[in-house]
């Protein structure tokens, strides 16, 4: 990592200069001291492509949801644990930002009360309820801020889906003002969560949907040649 | 552990010959495809346990929740998700066992329904309701089952608790018809989970509550020793 790095600075790749600013990971969303709802990301797509946009030349931030060790050697990282950390952290950040990329899944309901001490089972067996509310959307919330800026942050969005997946996708490039959606069907065989391989379609606003699949590692360098390097000047 | 395993196998240890179940790590209960509720364990009390219990010769079986890369060397380890699960595997062996340890923080409570695709936000802001069941309590299931047995096994159980730690514990103990828990104050500094090193105390129905202190390892080898090596004879 160190001699990338030290490569990196000496051969300007096609990001050098760019700051890239990515979400990696899941979020928890704490009902009592130790219970959450969460999901079973592990970070390993978001922190690919954190790497592959370093070795192009990029400084790298991630704002990283809890996982367990990864390899963050290059990077900047922020760890968070909520949703709400993480949009705190995201905001304050992507005004700054050439590129965000938002690959976190993060959760969209949080429980609307965190009680300060475990939650003893009692006595009672029958439903309880846990009253759900919404987390703010990371990335649509990053997009309205940036959408009145000169020089607006590339937007690309992942879209972790089970079912009418491109539909679904295509829906969120829309709403949330996206220059670019990866689509990502996690019921598919070799995609999706905790996975090393990856198969994803790439939506651009304009251009045709474009299929990458392989390893994370070689999903990533695709997504990012597609997007940011492929049109620019090869020696721009 | 190739040359731990040939050492057990030729020095039998005060474990030798002994059959020791445990169960480690989190349980995830979903709510559809991709959400679930959890906590924030990694397995690691557990599997320190089970590797101190196979370096003093016993053969081990470790009924283990989602974590992530572990040192399964030596063991048996039965790969389960949800409490539903981990109750199956435990109660198909635990008749069998001369020694059950429950160090796994099984999910409380499971969603009721578990939707078949990802649920999508739709358009609603206000509280939403997540409805509720109790799992099966894996460790008292599995008492129930081995009380009538001739050979009952020694049953350990594990309190992770934040608040009036020892009574929370002492009740646990009664209730649940075991021979000692380890009680735990998983909010304390340097204890609970995730971290390398652990606080607890071992209550037993007799003899007065013991403390032990230092990393997992050490406080894994502390627990068996107190529990299940000093009352018998040395070169029994």
């Amino acid at each position: 990592a160190i001699v990338a790095g030290v490569a990196a600075r000496f051969a300007p790749g096609p990001l050098a200069g760019k700051r890239v600013l990515l979400t990696a990971g899941p979020t928890r969303e704490f009902l009592d001291p130790v219970r959450f709802i969460s999901n079973p990301s592990t970070g390993k797509m978001g922190l690919a492509l954190a790497h592959a946009a370093r070795a192009l030349g990029a400084s790298v931030t991630v704002v990283l949801g809890p996982v367990g060790a990864v390899d963050r050697a290059g990077l900047e990282v922020v760890d968070v644990v909520s949703a709400e950390d993480m949009a705190r952290e995201v905001l304050g950040r992507v005004g700054e930002a050439d590129v965000f990329i938002a690959t976190a899944a993060v959760s969209d309901w949080r429980p609307e009360t965190r009680a300060a001490q475990k939650v003893k089972k009692g006595a009672a067996s029958g439903p309880e309820t846990l009253k759900l509310v919404r987390t703010p959307d990371v990335l649509a919330e990053a997009s309205r801020k940036v959408a009145g800026q000169a020089r607006r942050p590339v937007l690309v969005g992942f879209a972790a889906e089970t079912e009418r997946v491109l539909e679904h996708a295509r829906e969120k490039l829309e709403r949330k003002g996206l220059d670019a959606i990866v689509a990502n069907d996690v019921t598919a065989p070799g995609a999706g969560f905790g996975t090393d391989t990856n198969r994803v379609t790439v939506l651009t606003r304009a251009g045709s949907p474009r299929e990458l699949q392989g390893t994370k590692d070689a999903v990533a360098r695709g997504i990012l040649e597609l997007l940011l390097v492929e049109q620019r000047p090869a020696n721009g």
